[in-house]
């Protein structure tokens, strides 16, 4: 929550300056970092981390994300993307280069409940969330205060039954083009498949059980009926068929007879806004790459 | 895994030789604990741990359990019961007095994965399970010489489909009278109804997957398949509602994209034993009550 | 963090109206329940929660914490302590009698890092930190607009070296009588031992390490290089030895390789505000014991 | 715990036939990654995986494990290093290549206490630690009968007070030549420097603290005393100076005041036997790189 002064930001831009991250997916074979390596060292980059993954070497697919620094980023980026081009087809790779020093744009939709919301406004105000937020979207007026008071715009759009369509509307038109990524911090409306098209992987839920148990609504009240021991929280990616996205991150705690189901909401709160902002930030930093209905995390 | 020496074991009998549980469940109201304390005072009684639950102040049901020393327990055990009897008729409660220094029977029902029953028979060696395990007996010859080693029977009754009664005669047989506890260590066939109700709320079962998420078989290929972030482990009382039972224990342990199928189980297996030790050893301890379909621990 | 309406607030005052906890400690010996118990039935009182703890059953100290219903507690607070008197010297308790509907008074010292002072506010804005923050006292100017936005009073006193008798003095000065806690949420002024004294086992800070390891200052950079794989924190009341005060809670987290001081920070302030919510949450709710330099905590 | 058949040991070694692991340092500079793929694409190797990381980009050193496949590896493996040595050394390079179906050697101290001990025994017999266990030594002869029972030898060489360099010398002709580990078990005599000079980053002990709180003997006495709400194990390296090795893993157990010392160390044992399992297993599969006094580990 540490507020970044003046000084620590510019010392974070100075760091960042010229760093950049190279995130691919291909079809395994060998020679594939090989060839990446070597057109890194032609360009004069160094690599800072790197990492990667196959689902099998043999007929498998590769995927790997890479951090390197290299001098004048900034001015050479397209050049560079120029030049990787031919490597990136002779391997059939799916690819792209970030700036790291780049900050993504985000919108954030939430109901009533603000755990998550003020969990993402705190860390982004403490600096470790490295994104713009551009506006914060509501189907209820509830926030608004609390929302500006951190500069932010906020966006009362009501969602009224069998008037969703319109209100949907007016939801994409209220998110700036070119935004990185939408966070539903528990936002409880379903968004329907024409919405969802618009922002393929880039809506980041947090479902408030631990999937696949207790999907869909009241998991606090299905969990306190189960008599569970644990209770936990899921973010996912937003697809078509409801609380089944890639999961990004899980995580859990240990509950017991005691407590009830206000209780088990109110535990249940702490974990929510830790995994949220986990799956966001990892988001945000390009660690998660999407494989079918699964993710590939690189922490 | 400490061997207790000669010494060490009867300093822990001697050290319990005087101590009681008592456990009671019912109705809630005024003067219970009163009543309790009261007569183990009354009995010269000194409590030394209690622990209590309701469900709800005014119309509930209350849930106690307290150990106290009193001196000469073994010659007074009877008399006490006795003397408690008006007590308990007065407040219309369910309830149960333990010698802590009785060690409990117990028999374990294993197929061919050998990690839980191995724990089991660790702990027990090295005196943490108070109990004397009476049989070991598998659907599978395979554990026989493993658990002979540990001066243990071994009962190897085939399971053949059709044949199912059969086979549980023959189990039902194997196990002495006045058994405490069964427990399915991972006993991969499903008992009967019939079965079931000579050991109501004896039987644990460690399910191996974080219930109720993955009921059933193959719950990690169904985990790898989901691509969760956490696999689990469950231990319950076996019902006839098949993976149903009330929860005793659950906990869960990390994973990544990186692991397959296999690696996913041979992790499980560790949270496995782990989660069915503690449930075993809470019901020896008898800190574990149940209420409808959701048990209290007292750990 | 969810916000509390006003008729949830009143909800909970309704609830609690009745609510009192008694705590007392005093020598082991048979019949302490069952005189506390058989008083509170005489008093018409309900038990909801009792938890209780020996340090031995034969020559130790015995505590216990009780939470009980009784109808018109206000009014007949005074009248049930004059009553338990008796009962209190027989056994020679120390003891309190504590409405649960009382909100307890606290004040937070904090100097420039501001992520434990967030988290307070915001447990406390959502309703859950029971208790009123009568003033937020700091060293530094940094947190003034900050705190006066939840529209809790903002006193900046600073601490010159070889002067700090006079900061103490209007530090006391600006604690307004009967505060029950005192939270130093990352202050990083010794206090002298005359300023403890007015507070005995009411200040509780957040050392940001998980001690005994690395006392004083400095420690994570003296966690990274010694190139621990956890970091921790530990919450405990102050006393005039330094870092060694009762230890209340302590939580860890993982850490590697990869994470340089600057990361193990971040990561720290998240263990560091978890642990310190919690301790201060217990002690809120009267779940603290002391003994000896040790901590009884029923949660 | 599962013990291999036949069958699934055979299909690991089938499919880590062509696997090996190459590890290397070096003064971090650009083109380390593009050598060493390019080297492996040119042997018409496919990398499986592959970690590195750097204490700093511009003038640190850089650390790297790579496993890759490589058709008929064993016949190939001295021509592969052969053709890497010059690679190597324009890098300044330190380096090995493994192959991992190689199982590597090693030898078990241990001393009364015999929970670390078992758990490498069962993890052993069950397959998942791949090594050989050559031989048990102990100052003891309690483990005798159980440790043959598994078909390892087991010395009994007694260490006498004064004549300490006797029984090194004795357990140092009782290891066979070229053991890759020696793991104390909860070994509780000190080994002399002289001893430690032929095993340099070998030899793993188990430390029943989380270090460095609580150094040197009874631990578990001292933190009963500090009344710490957390206790921990601590796997490292040993080095001359005691209990201050690089550390490879910790982990911690959460413990409360009524805990007694006896059940703390029962505890403890629990959280002892997995961070060394742990620690061993990273050791046998080349997943720890030491740096100073710091660990480096691609888990």
């Amino acid at each position: 929550m540490h507020l970044l002064s003046e000084r620590e930001w510019l010392a974070y831009r100075q760091k960042n300056k010229d760093r950049a991250r190279m995130l691919i997916s291909c079809p395994d074979r060998a020679g594939i970092v090989a060839a990446v390596s070597h057109f890194l060292f032609e360009q004069g980059a160094n690599i800072v981390q790197s990492d990667q993954y196959t689902t099998d070497p043999e007929t498998g697919r590769f995927f790997m994300r890479i951090e390197f620094d290299v001098v004048n980023l900034a001015e050479r980026y397209e050049s560079i993307k120029e030049s990787f081009r031919p490597v990136a087809e002779s391997y059939a790779m799916e690819w792209s280069l970030v700036e790291a020093n780049r900050r993504k744009k985000m919108a954030i939709f939430v109901s009533k409940e603000d755990h998550c919301l003020l969990e993402l406004l705190w860390l982004w105000k403490s600096g470790a969330l490295h994104a713009d937020i551009e506006v914060v979207i509501s189907n209820h007026p509830d926030m608004k205060e609390t929302v500006e008071s951190f500069g932010i715009p906020y966006r009362h759009i009501p969602v009224v039954k069998d008037r969703k369509a319109e209100a949907e509307e007016a939801q994409l038109a209220a998110v700036p083009d070119n935004v990185d990524l939408l966070v539903l911090a528990r936002y409880m409306q379903i968004l329907s498949p024409r919405f969802l098209q618009v922002y393929p992987m880039q809506i980041i839920n947090i479902h408030h059980s631990f999937l696949p148990a207790f999907v869909g609504a009241k998991p606090y009240e299905q969990a306190y009926q189960r008599g569970v021991k644990l209770i936990g929280a899921t973010a996912h990616y937003v697809t078509e068929e409801l609380d089944a996205g890639p999961i990004i991150e899980q995580d859990v705690q240990r509950v017991t007879h005691q407590e009830d189901v206000e209780t088990l909401k109110q535990l249940g709160r702490q974990v929510e806004r830790t995994v949220l902002a986990r799956a966001v930030g990892w988001h945000l930093e390009d660690r998660v790459l999407v494989y079918g209905n699964k993710t590939i995390v690189f922490p």
